[in-house]
């Protein structure tokens, strides 16, 4: 008998098509010692010194593959950059399944082969994974959750805490790359030139790291963009973000998709792009460190950290006009099923 | 305005209503130090000295509220207990939701206030989250995927590798009471005394290894039931297990919704049983420390590890008249949603 070329509902019982699946096609794309055993969980060498660090994050995007990426590849970049832009080190990761019934095997074979891509990209190593099926009509082709381990080397102290008035922001490239491929992919507008950001961070967080340049923070604007991002980082330190707009990169396209779409690119996701709060004095050296990295040619510093006066906006945007808009967070439903 | 009392697909999407719902519902059900950050990784304090144990799992179970458990309460146990029969001290979970618009908002804090209670049973935290939200018609209410990270003590070394010939099969408590609950429940069975095993069984895995018995391998028999569990055994060690049709538990209950459904019990999910190969001279200690467990008060010994000869099947029952009945993988379409 011909193996199916699509999911059953079967490949999730648990039984001999789930093996099947395993051993033919995530073991040969995902290979490595710890996960080779297949067991209950999967068990590590012995952690370097340092706190551990622990995220997940669950991707429904929407369609699963767009220009620059896939579902698998953007998964393990999105889980990687949370350890990233908390100074850990990834170890490894976590990679779970739920499959709509239906789904070629073709397009999970991509997303599979996404996800080896993106963590050997990353240095890390998927160690574990399940998958779950379920019937048509009830999900839409994959649904992945990741989750990563990661180390905070002993004396690295990350967070946001660390801000303090005056910190430069440093973003890693042009911002809403991510989002802006997507949404042009869903609504199949012309996206000529348009590509995902979407990449892992380790290594270009690692060097910015390594340069000691006095970096406070990091994260990666992902869903709500960087507006998003900073208004987060206002409500958890107190302070005030103040962003130049005359210095924040987008590139044209990413703009032209905004237009159609009545998008504000600050608060459009990336998925390969860090920013950063980085002490005044260490701004230019941060900046060329990035600069000098594949992942951050477009780096750029778009605004700096103030105290916040009672009643004043938490984060806000000053014009090339030199007036100031408060770029407040969003209710939620512009972009839904952008990662 | 009055707050939604169902989910909208602006509460996955970043923004405020997202941040309200981790404020509002998640953070008070689950609070914790790490949790309590919310940034893109949870820093934990460094780990006791040990190999660390990652594991993944996705649940689907339809429906998701069922007698002894729901989604939240069976997503924690059976990260726990995969941490747990692999020999590691569970030490911090993720949890990540992919919630349907239109999920009632009181479903979802019953799945939280589950997740909590079981992560309070096991006493491990809930340490980072995740919540996506996809359009009506393609989900199905919700989908959890939670990840473990746990520590395998210096020293202890559990897995197939140390099953011999020989060894006894223990169960910690009669079969396959989650499979048929969950079914039963689906298929509007009557269901008169069928209630979920599903319970975390850190507890009872550490009473067991602190007795000193040589337990040489544990599981636990999820999707496909024990035996599925004894197949895969058989297949990583090389030997065969002979499971004893007489000694193996089944409520009466439990096996009248196996009859009316045409399905074995020995196929059938348990969620809060373990499946132990001990030392054969250590098994009666290894059954009475079971025993005296709260959550092992049913377990008995249904079996013994043997050398495989060339051609024989790698699982069998010997059935009350003692023939011996091969107990092969199933195709896997039996029991789709257990978990």
């Amino acid at each position: 008998m011909k193996p199916p070329d699509r999911i059953l509902l079967a490949h999730g019982g648990g039984g001999r098509l789930t093996q099947e699946l395993v051993r033919e096609l995530f073991l040969p794309a995902l290979s490595n010692p710890a996960l080779k055993v297949l067991s209950d969980s999967a068990i590590l060498p012995e952690l370097p010194p340092g706190r551990p660090a622990l995220t997940t994050d669950a991707f429904v995007v929407d369609p699963p593959v767009f220009p620059g990426g896939d579902l698998g590849y953007l998964s393990v970049c999105g889980t990687v950059n949370d350890l990233a832009v908390a100074g850990a080190t990834p170890v490894a990761l976590t990679w779970a399944l739920v499959l709509e019934e239906g789904l070629e095997l073709d397009l999970l074979r991509m997303f599979v082969a996404g996800a080896a891509r993106a963590a050997a990209e990353a240095g890390v190593s998927i160690v574990a994974g399940d998958t779950k099926v379920v019937p048509r009509g009830k999900g839409d082709r994959a649904y992945v959750t990741a989750a990563g381990l990661g180390v905070v080397p002993p004396g690295r102290d990350l967070g946001d805490h660390r801000i303090a008035a005056g910190d430069a922001v440093l973003v890693s490239g042009p911002l809403g790359d991510h989002g802006a491929t997507v949404m042009a992919c869903r609504h199949k507008l012309e996206g000529r030139g348009l590509r995902s950001d979407c990449a892992p961070l380790a290594g270009l967080v690692a060097a910015l790291l390594a340069s000691g340049a006095d970096v406070h923070a990091m994260h990666d604007p992902t869903r709500g963009g960087l507006a998003t991002t900073c208004n987060e980082v206002a409500s958890r330190s107190g302070l005030r973000v103040v962003l130049e707009q005359g210095a924040v990169p987008v590139r044209p396209e990413v703009l032209g998709v905004c237009e159609v779409l009545g998008l504000d690119p600050l608060y459009v996701a990336c998925e390969g792009r860090v920013v950063a709060f980085v002490a005044t004095g260490d701004a230019d050296r941060a900046l060329q460190v990035l600069r000098d990295h594949p992942l951050g040619q477009g780096a750029a510093r778009v605004g700096r950290v103030s105290e916040r006066g009672r009643g004043e906006a938490p984060v806000v945007l000053r014009t090339l006009y030199k007036t100031e808009r408060a770029l407040d967070l969003l209710a939620g439903a512009e972009l839904p099923r952008i990662c």
